[in-house]
């Protein structure tokens, strides 16, 4: 036997009908939102992922070179590929531009509860507006696609990393100098974040300040102690937030996204029920286009951890609808068999489900089938119906069996 | 500016409206043919492939070995993905299993009109059923996908190889020595297929007859000077897909698959607008699962070029139902800007799109945005509507104004 490789999956009938559920239920909400959809390639060009996380990444993707001996790599994500596609064909279109995406990445990573090599993600972004309300707007896209989804227990926690960043500048370790500083408290590795802000020449009060305040979650009420822009903004984006009816939100200065092109609010999602792997979504506001040859243009978006949130879905029971067949249609005996193929056609043309029997099978067979296939109907045709030109209608719940007319058929199971 | 990869594709908001659009319809009919939809990695270890298609393919396909050194590649095409999930994980299953697929496929060849290096298949197998009925259901299937997208010109072609298998046979040719032949009438490379048919001992009149049996299309009709068990079987699966209301079908022994593990009928599909990369489908029953080290199961499948077929429905230039924008809500200064978002939120709530302003513009510019989103309505939001606790409702193509209030609203926009 061939193996799928380690850390893929595949998804059988039952799987896939929950997973399209729920990402056409996304793709509606993000429609609902005045968002339009974008699709960019599964592979790219790896230097697009070097430019914007460093070399380091190479040893988390699957890059390769291709028979002509470029380098090129499985997308781990695809906020990169979004602006790379707007910096080469999307700068002409009117502003903002507000786009979402849906599909596989892939990451090189060992496999574990949660985590797989190719896991899916639903995403947007918002390119170039500048404004609070901007971050709302995709903060709340965020939360009502996990309000609709009917996932209760999940917490939006929202940050900006101008507060740290204003007051390391304040402590003596302004602009990209705070950068490493910002990636050991992004990994929570405070002895490393301590020992690098007393090399920058920080005291030990203004050190403990700084790791105090990646300490502090709460209501908005929290900032009241801190000052400057980046408060005042973070506040502006959660009473828009307020108004539009989303109250599980909390502020959380502890949300550092350590990458030097976040520019200010950063936020993230947790499923609490999820354990180790809880993040279900994650993002923040951004400037990346210009390291890929376009000009800076102010950008926010989110990706959404598909899988994880549908484990979380899956943790706390939620229900889905699940598609039914409507007619499974039996022809009994040789002559019968054409008749059959035209009806369930009929059905078929006229949007009604219908399977129909193709192993000539007997009839008790043939009506376990349409019972395993779930089917509210069999339509059994034999002589006796080809000659009265009509169906046994078998209601496979109730056992109840009544003849129809093949010329009624369609009207009355679109009922 | 770092480019996409040669041979793939970007997909803007209009493209991707008509993508999802025909993709969810030929996923909406596969369902109400009783198909369910599987998922399997977009890639695979190279051997699934090598073992399907011989060592040849890996000129043809995307293979790379990962960081632990396993030969792995993108996915040339998805039956052997199908068929390596099925003997791994669904052999259990009720039978007939019927199954589809959509993603995306990716082969290393010169990219040209038509061609690209990543594209989209939609699919379907049928597993386990060895009748003239299965055949005629994944073939009607296709046929009702083709006939439900709109497209106008299109022929499907039906062949099936035991009817060369069998003339080779009589002619001294039997069994697997006939498969390097049946390879050269495929790429419809004759001088080489007479050559190996006269180094196989066969006599001139016979070798004609191979030639001019290939060249043999049209009507059922066109079978009645040659017998056998496969042209008794070749009707049985026209017949049936008649019954089904499919009238665009002809016999085409020219039709052949020059691959060892296609056990009888063959199909394809052409849309001749598209010149020379006109084949948009093409399928037959096979026998695959013993390569994989599961039993031998008769299966029956076929694989749609999904962007050929849009192409070819561009040719014809059907025309599709695009997505509308109901609201854009423009806040008229600041004190209007939390109620505009809580307007917005609770539209959206309601299943009614809204897009709303997050760049803080004047009413024109707003209004020419609610424009170019080819939005419905425009919801104007300033202090006297504040007061009134009402919004201005401007219709965007007649320019009418009407003032509603909030609390009406979303009933109003239902309508």
């Amino acid at each position: 036997m061939i193996q799928r490789p380690r850390g893929t999956r595949d998804f059988g009938p039952e799987e896939m009908e929950v997973r399209r559920f729920f990402e056409g239920m996304m793709r509606q909400e993000a429609v609902l939102h005045g968002f339009r959809e974008i699709s960019t390639p599964i592979f790219e060009h790896t230097e697009l992922f070097t430019l914007k996380s460093g070399p380091g990444v190479i040893e988390e993707i699957y890059s390769f070179k291709d028979k002509g001996d470029r380098e090129i790599c499985l997308r781990p994500e695809l906020t990169a590929s979004v602006i790379r596609f707007f910096v080469n064909d999307l700068t002409t279109l009117p502003r903002p531009l507000k786009m979402f995406y849906f599909g596989q990445c892939f990451r090189y990573e060992r496999p574990q509860a949660g985590r797989y090599r190719e896991f899916f993600q639903f995403g947007a972004e918002i390119i170039g507006s500048p404004t609070p309300e901007t971050d709302a707007e995709a903060i709340g896209l965020a939360a009502a696609i996990l309000e609709r989804t009917g996932l209760k227990d999940y917490r939006i926690r929202i940050g900006h990393i101008g507060i740290l960043r204003e007051l390391l500048a304040k402590a003596g370790v302004p602009g990209d100098n705070a950068l490493p500083i910002l990636q050991k408290l992004d990994k929570k590795s405070y002895p490393e974040a301590e020992e690098l802000m007393a090399q920058a020449g920080m005291g030990v009060i203004d050190i403990a300040k700084i790791i105090e305040t990646t300490k502090i979650t709460g209501p908005v009420s929290v900032l009241d102690s801190y000052d400057g822009q980046a408060r005042d903004y973070i506040r502006q984006v959660c009473d828009v937030l307020v108004a539009m009816g989303f109250s599980n939100i909390s502020v959380d200065l502890g949300v550092v996204r350590g990458l030097a092109y976040y520019t200010g609010m950063v936020f993230e999602v947790d499923a609490p029920k999820l354990g180790a792997e809880k993040q279900i979504c994650g993002g923040g506001s951004y400037s990346l286009s210009e390291l890929f040859g376009g000009e800076k243009v102010f950008s926010t978006g989110f990706a959404i951890g598909f899988d994880r949130t549908l484990l979380a879905l899956q943790t706390e029971g939620v229900e889905f609808p699940q598609p039914k067949l409507t007619a499974y249609v039996v022809p009994v005996g040789d002559t019968a068999r054409e008749k059959a193929f035209q009806i369930a056609s009929e059905l078929r043309r006229a949007g009604i489900s219908a399977d129909v029997d193709i192993m000539r099978r007997n009839i008790g067979k043939n009506l376990k089938s349409a019972d395993s296939a779930k089917a509210r109907y069999a339509l059994i045709i034999g002589d006796k119906e080809l000659e009265n030109c009509s169906v046994t209608l078998r209601d496979l719940s109730s056992g109840e069996q009544q003849s129809i007319a093949f010329a009624d058929l369609v009207q009355k199971l679109k009922d």
